[in-house]
């Protein structure tokens, strides 16, 4: 029940054909969704530059391309993360211009090319191992319409490194750090900028790293106060919620 | 906005005052709460034999004071767990009727004597220190309207004194059982029983009980099928549930 | 020795076959099923409508197929639960009515079709990948005689794809909520029903989730009073928790 | 050494009194501070409506106070956040203008009241006991010059409250969740709005809680995408963040 | 209804009194405990050398001393661990003769002297500060008729201390070994004798201790194959373990 | 230098060929192992009974063929735990003696058949999961010259299996309980008898099983005092711990 | 039994009062300490400016007084570690010269000036709260002969202050860093340097810094290869492992 | 922008090309790693003795073998660390003279046999488990250019066996110890030598063991002053702490 039939309804009731107590019963029996927060979904459809998303990991080649072929009606991009390249050579059998990020392992179809984002985002790594992750952020605020740079090895250890990129770190209006092992990147950045930073702890390491435990525990306890975190291993997150600031 | 607003409102569309596009408009912005689950709501007011709680802990006496006595005024029970004599002595100032039960932490208002729950609730405690659990359990399921009957001191390491009460086991309709330290007793009475057992663990124990997670481990695991937990020290909650389910 | 045995000795000292002493020293060893509790057990074997169940993983095919089959010829209904197509060939043929529900992991043998739940139990899960635990326990309540409606994909964010099942919910007896990563369903699901709900979280999601802890922890810290806990993606124990709830 | 220092030493070397072979020494001995970053360093001070901040827990009443009235006198707006009444009165002292906001637990200094954000800030709790965090982040917020709405008690197990406040969450350009227990409050929220929310566990709760692991671990499994999380309690994080991200 | 009552029952039966049918019915509904378990717990009240014991902490002095008193008119040795000299105070005005062992923080009383334990028990700390621990297990182990010799901080890091005592260690019938921080005197003292040992990890020790994990934890993995382990700080339990195996 | 060498020095100072000093000095230099504590090494070739042990996993099978055979030639009983039936073929090509028990995944060598225990074990297991953990721990103590009972899949949730083996249990000196997911019949078993409980918790379980952790928890808090620990499916180390008591 | 007493030996065997066979089997059973490593123990006493620690937590005044009054005796500088100013004036009554380092919450007793050490110890501190633990480095190095230089509040969201210091930094032998929250200024400082670093966590932080958790984690991952970590907030262990490194 | 780039523009300023005003800001605006520590990195090419270090583990076998070769060309020493056989297969192709040491899994290039360390070092293992992390250490110590000696299986359990190595121990200049389990060598040996002990915990075990999580604890709490820890199953990280220590 919709805009159009709550109309009708109320034209009955103008008409006389419908009593107000009856109107009143069958107001109070609508649907939910047809009301108020419904706006909101309904928008949802509609909204410009969000990608519709699939999480590939778990899912047979066959279903993901099935989902993936369903989104790419809409209209808009789509990206399917976490995709391995058998999922991919299914999907493309369905959606010829689907292509396959092998750094980030997800597939993107691009179907929109607005730029949607005000600013530039960073996205950093702190060693070659979290490449994937930051690959996965790079890859989702890119298809959310935001010009996107990559700065990637620029771990704490060798802090020079990190350094020599200011430039790139004072122009991004929102900053992605990607960091497993210690995890301690984001704090060394967010002392360095006057933007938000997203911070994205990975399962880099071994032993005492816990699969991202030792890096998320870091980054939450971050001393400097401008960086939020996201999931272990979370890059489309990470890409998801920068995308959402860099449009305000 | 309520049904009496509607009604109005509709009034107005048959009289032609109002239009039906700006009754739709109206409508679509009218508080939520004014429809469907709204009633939910609204008939919790008036909803039978549920107590009006409020948790104890961490308010100064005055402050439970104020809310007890508000509750109070709904002129149904009311009850506040985990509160202290002290609080108690405050709380008696202002609703003279209110009465401690020390053993459980409890102040409870007795305003309403129905016997809602349809059969006897069993509350066991393993050892002597689950017993301000238990007994938060036992008041609850009380003041809710149930039979309550209970069973202390029956651990899993002197198994005779529990096998020696199963006739009150047998014929009770639900079991509330709370254990600290290994929390093995619900797996056991889980066994003897064909009805919902409510596991309570306590945070009785020392060293590797870890504040009750011990136990409460344990009855996750429980190898008998009947066996639901809720958290550590919960005796309120479990209470609540074996309510609700005395009621059906 | 059963109660023919001991009627026998008990005619034998009437007879004074066998004296007074004689006859005490007798009972005093013998066995402990025989007595008391053993009814229950006893009953066990009688009881109406509890199936039998087996937890297939772990077993090899063989293994299962044989328990399974002898589990059949007590003529009651049999459930295997996390079972592999491979197991269900080998069960199959030794049990042909035995059939596969693939999204349950389980397999069933339906002997007895008497409805025991007095409502329903609505089964819902947060995402799609909750589906399988979810299942389990619509196996597990449908084999133990209830009528059951699963609600799928309805998580938290998108609370008005929950809401507009609310009049499902409301008709529920018995409510099970399958959730994985935040676990957040059962609080709202809690809020919005008058019954029992069960929840049972699910090993979905990755990193932070930790296999499940992350939505465990969350249900037993649930704001919602009437809300108790079973073991991570343990879909049969809150089949089998709701099924007795509504046999009551 | 800072640029008029470096200018006297090139002036030096133009006029021959300096080899450039000594002057390559010199500068490459130079202060890093002076060069580069240090820029961003030196606008920190002159920095538009960042606030001066100190940390009150662990302070002695007189240690805070000499801390509080040295960073007075740079002119901006002070904050000490987990401040206690007592070391309040020795603020106030030095500070007369300085005020205590109990429920925050925060002392401020306010020189000025400049408007640095472009939209409001919403800031929502969970239950009444989230409400001391919440509060850290509403002042934090305010401080720092935003406009900053509150909605408290809007938990997720009475989810028709916090619908009733769709129009105040439409309206907000970041949104900030503060939530014990189970923590599901963020993820409800986030699928409600298209804006960041900013997550703040709290440790609020007992038992399986574990002083706000609990609700910690369900944010960052948040199944909405746009919600990026802070450290448990850290209402002045979230506070900051949200700030940040509200300049832009 | 114990052994008279049951031949009186079936000279009743042999007298004609009462029908076979009747006396089966009677005898299914006697209570478990007078038969066959109701033997041991028989012997219980009877048992030779078993200390009365009751856990101290968390009772006022008034309940301990009502509890000791009690216990102390069985007959038989009375011990109450964990207890201060607070409650001593209250014990000795009801029980004269008992006696307060400060280091072990427990209450004694002795009115059986009886050797039950037919060898040695050695009982070690690693550090000074586990002699708390210890000295509860050397209570223990004393008060139920054990010949006990100390080795007091003998720690790992000093292994001459140890070797040096190997003479009465390996005159020893059943080794306790009390140490905290990492937990490692277990161990090497497993691979020195050829008998029991009991390991019982403390809570001494400060920040990776986790108030004695990390004991326990090394303990269950001790290379020597001859270890067992207790909870944390069970130095009751570990005496209690230990006269169990000394008087086989 | 062994005695003879020692010998041999001290006769050269008698002889006046070495002088007092110099044998000083050669004495302070010579092996630890040749004096004191060596004696316990040397006596442990020719001790009695004791198994030669090797732990199969993560070996090659020629590896632990090759180790298996060298054992087996100091004559006594071998013992190879962990062991794969790839292991065994390997093994018994060198040692045709040599048996594999599946149920243990155990190699064993019986050269010795001496009756080193005094008494009998008793080997218990909760469910049939836990038989693989129980058979390791029945083959060691068999291996190591004990009489050993074993009782399997008599959980607590069917508590009248278990008091049905009373007999057997009474008669036992060590009882061995080997239990998963819950953990919870050790304490059961502790109150039933009064010899030394040897508790083995196994990785049996699902979820919040934790792969034996919760297990674990639960028998280091067991309410009976009888109870001991050791590693999770360690059920060698109970074997061994319970033959060294056997043997006292 | 010392090296004078065997020489006794000796000569009574050159003598011919003892038989070398006499003389073997006294050797045999003389206490271990007299041989071999009690060399090493020996020295101890002996040993060139190592001090002697006691730790004063957990102790009494007058109890950590008699203690540190013996220890002053032995000649050497004597250092207590975790004492009060309650302590320190105990221990002054009985040895004037003692000195309180307060921040460091030491006492400290300087009777040996050597500098043992060969080069200089930095000892860095993230935030001022780590300065305690740091000062306990500090005031352990110093008391062990090292020349010690302290750079505090140098944490990495401030990275330009820990630059300005590179020249202390390159200078030092052995570098401590100190550091709580997310522990990730090890990292950088192990980057910058060519020497060992200590790294101390300190249980700095609140909520998900769990006592200091997150920083030992983030520590046991750091990037930089010469990083090595000691308990947390253990600033004495990291003071006595630099002061070893400084002697070699 | 190197020195040379430095002391060109300083000769155009001195000779009126450029203005001390441009030039300022250019050298503004030079890299950072032109500058002070910038020296540092350039000295990294340089360094003596540093070894080029790859992590193997997740590479492809030609993606390591041409980092491998690229390294190579740097004229030092390269190491590639957790390395399989196929890697090492694909690197050899490359980089003829490479060799691969099985037990470490590392392939090594020795272009530098210099002898850097100053004294021994001597690398313990307590099990034959714990040899390929230990192997790590002595490669990774080695082609830094140090005297390695191995010293393994010297477990706590049998300590003889590690005393009889007390000179080896004695003589080292840094000790390295490898234990998995309990982790206990560390503290046993760092009670016998009077060097720096560095830690390794190594993942052997099982159950309880929580691949290395009880070790490192162990560690951590080591009671032997002398100790410092790297992470779980870290041999690389230990022999590269080591080679700097005696390098000084």
């Amino acid at each position: 029940m919709n805009a159009q039939s709550i109309r009708k309804l109320l034209l009955a009731v103008r008409r006389g054909k419908v009593s107000p107590d009856e109107a009143v019963e069958r107001l109070r029996h609508l649907p939910f969704e047809d009301l108020g927060f419904a706006k909101v979904d309904h928008h949802r459809a509609l909204r410009a530059g969000m990608p519709e998303v699939v999480f590939g990991e778990g899912k047979s080649p066959r279903q993901l391309a099935e989902i993936f072929a369903r989104l790419a009606r809409h209209g808009g991009n789509v990206l399917a993360t976490r995709a391995s390249e058998e999922q991919f050579a299914a999907v493309q059998k369905k959606v010829a211009q689907a292509e396959y990020r092998s750094l980030a392992r997800a597939i993107v179809l691009r179907q929109d090319d607005t730029r949607y984002g005000k600013g530039k985002i960073a996205v950093l790594s702190a060693g070659t191992g979290d490449i994937p992750v930051a690959e996965e952020a790079v890859v989702t605020a890119a298809i959310m319409g935001n010009e996107v740079e990559h700065l990637y090895d620029v771990g704490v250890a060798g802090i020079h490194r990190l350094l020599a990129h200011r430039k790139a770190l004072v122009e991004a209006r929102v900053v992605i750090v990607c960091a497993g092992m210690e995890g301690a990147l984001p704090s060394v950045v967010g002392g360095l900028v006057r933007v938000p930073v997203i911070a994205v702890p990975t399962s880099v390491g071994y032993g005492a790293a816990f699969q991202g435990l030792a890096a998320l525990l870091g980054m939450l306890n971050s001393c400097a106060s401008n960086v939020s975190v996201v999931n272990i291993d979370n890059g489309f997150g990470a890409g998801y919620v920068a995308s959402m600031i860099n449009r305000l």
